[in-house]
């Protein structure tokens, strides 16, 4: 393959940069498997070659994050958004409470998702203060016997992260880790159910991991003659993702990005290098006071890195300039506003170090 | 791109094949997509390139199926099997009935689903005779106000297509095309909703098509206090199918399948192409009694051909050895057994004549 291609630094907060020698896998063998005479894009998912595809990304899954025995692994559609709805669904009971941690802009929409099928209460909220911190293990007030307790590992918009797992006795702990899955070692055990849309660290668009202890599958399975079949954790785990056509490609390219991980060192090698990478990034905002963090430091997200500029004037400069010069993605949520530079496994330290070079030259002529 | 690269003939159901300079014009871009200096993998769903890809996909989707500007192009995720539910949930409100035809084993999983939201009259099957047919005009028991009419309109497992669309009257009609959508002209203003899985004639698994006709979107507006927000058709026609990330790589081949079909004579091309595919391989199937089709020949899919041999020996040594001739996929479903030729778009006629020739040598030596 000698194409000569011009790839830019893509700061972008999801779908995301991919490791390049995965895309270069994919562009090999994206006419036809070898052995196989088809494109991954052509296999029946109920062929031999995409059976065993699916086994070993979920092989090499298990061993990249040591996920015990019994929790299952679930391929599923709809992003973490549909997830919000699926947890409530199957695992909030009538007469039972859900306990949420709202951490940031995704929290909220999961609690308001939760409220249309159950009671949740709200066991602490850093909204009044824009999500710019973790809510401390003090704050939290859990209901003595929660259906579950959600938290929110990585705050995508607000750039905050999780640093612990907040104590919840036996309540069954669900955590959307969707901005950091296996940007480091998860303490799997820890949790009753774990998910992830598949665009920042894992993958293309299009697909979402469901990691669930298997005790919880009773619930789904009293809910089988009312939930919607495709919504149902139960019958998804009995079929092994395969109720009915999974997202076959997307499966594809997490199993490269699998491997990718496990070569270059598993999950503490990616925490290596992206303690590195945010490092060297919060030390530039940091330096002087030109830039400004917006979370608070303890919290500060490994991923995604907010920070803003003295004036609507010169952040606006800031994001045209830089997209000039090829940095591209770094304006931060619509929501939120400011800059946001997301920087998942796959992101490059020279890509960090180059931003840092161009952050200092802009201070220079703007400061 | 000097790859040599064997390929075979690919009769699978879906997944199925794609044409082949849809696939390499994804193989050429795969590391950069022209001028935006990224994968297509990797490019923002909020990002320019990829929401001038999605109106492009839109765009020439309305022109070549003469879509009516009243109706909404929804892109979703979750197959039809989430379609089943979501139908009944959007459309079906307390108090209504909504009539099902059942006419194949999707028509049957669509009715349980919908039985889980409302009342449901089934208005005609086939089960009795292992769905061989498709119900006729006069056993039609339509209700009165149905809240829609629910049809199949090509059923993959059994290999049969309804011909023409069933007398409803004012009763909205909602049809899945799963299996044969863009085959042939669709007249998409007799409908009230068309939804169909991609993986089988629009592109790689992961996507689903809605084309729903705005004044239902009203039933969905009533329900967005309870409804799970993705599952709420006016939220996805609101936020024009970017609530959360779309499958952004899906959409990309999808809009290039589009493309191509346009360049191939439109849906009149398709239809001509499919039309003696699918006569070729029926008079083989006809020729002589050693094979039998399944299903009624007023009502056989142009898509899916299925036939049976004399004994299960036969069957099992025609899979074989087909499959030991480069033939894939021809194995029926699971659920029926037998043979099955899947003969989508995408499938060339030289597929299907070299498929004829091994069927007549097969005979000679067995029959």
């Amino acid at each position: 393959m000698t194409t000569t291609v011009q790839r830019i630094y893509n700061f972008a907060a999801g779908p995301a940069v991919l490791p390049l020698s995965v895309l270069e896998e994919i562009q090999r063998d994206l006419i036809a498997l070898p052995g196989v005479g088809m494109s991954v894009l052509e296999i029946s998912h109920r062929s031999k070659p995409f059976e065993s595809m699916l086994a070993q990304a979920e092989a090499d899954m298990r061993s990249l994050a040591n996920i015990p025995a019994n929790y299952k692994v679930l391929f599923l559609q709809g992003g973490a958004s549909t997830q919000f709805s699926m947890v409530p669904m199957n695992l909030l009971g009538p007469g039972a409470t859900a306990d949420y941690i709202d951490s940031g802009s995704f929290s909220d929409k999961a609690i308001k998702e939760a409220r249309k099928v159950g009671s949740v209460n709200v066991a602490a909220s850093t909204k009044a203060e824009n999500y710019a911190r973790i809510p401390t293990a003090s704050e939290l007030k859990l209901t003595k016997d929660a259906a579950y307790v959600h938290m929110t590992s990585n705050n995508t918009i607000e750039g905050t992260e999780s640093k612990t797992l907040p104590e919840v006795g036996d309540r069954p702990l669900v955590s959307d880790t969707s901005s950091h899955m296996f940007s480091g070692p998860i303490d799997v055990g820890s949790h009753a159910l774990i998910y992830a849309g598949s665009q920042k660290n894992l993958g293309p668009a299009g697909l979402t991991i469901v990691i669930i202890r298997e005790d919880l599958l009773a619930r789904s399975v009293e809910k089988k003659a009312t939930l919607p079949t495709m919504m149902n954790y139960a019958v998804q785990a009995e079929n092994a993702s395969m109720y009915n056509t999974p997202p076959v490609f997307s499966i594809y390219v997490l199993g490269l990005v699998m491997k990718w991980l496990i070569a270059e060192g598993g999950l503490t090698g990616a925490s290596q290098r992206n303690i590195r990478k945010a490092a060297t990034l919060y030390a530039e905002i940091d330096r002087t006071g030109f830039y400004r963090g917006t979370a608070r430091k303890e919290d500060r997200s490994l991923m995604n890195v907010t920070f803003r500029l003295g004036s609507d004037d010169l952040e606006k400069a800031f994001i045209k300039e830089s997209t000039a010069a090829g940095f591209d993605g770094l304006k931060g949520h619509r929501a939120v506003g400011g800059m946001r530079a997301s920087i998942y496994n796959a992101f490059p330290q020279a890509g960090v170090d180059a931003l840092v070079s161009f952050m200092r030259d802009f201070e220079q002529r703007r400061g």
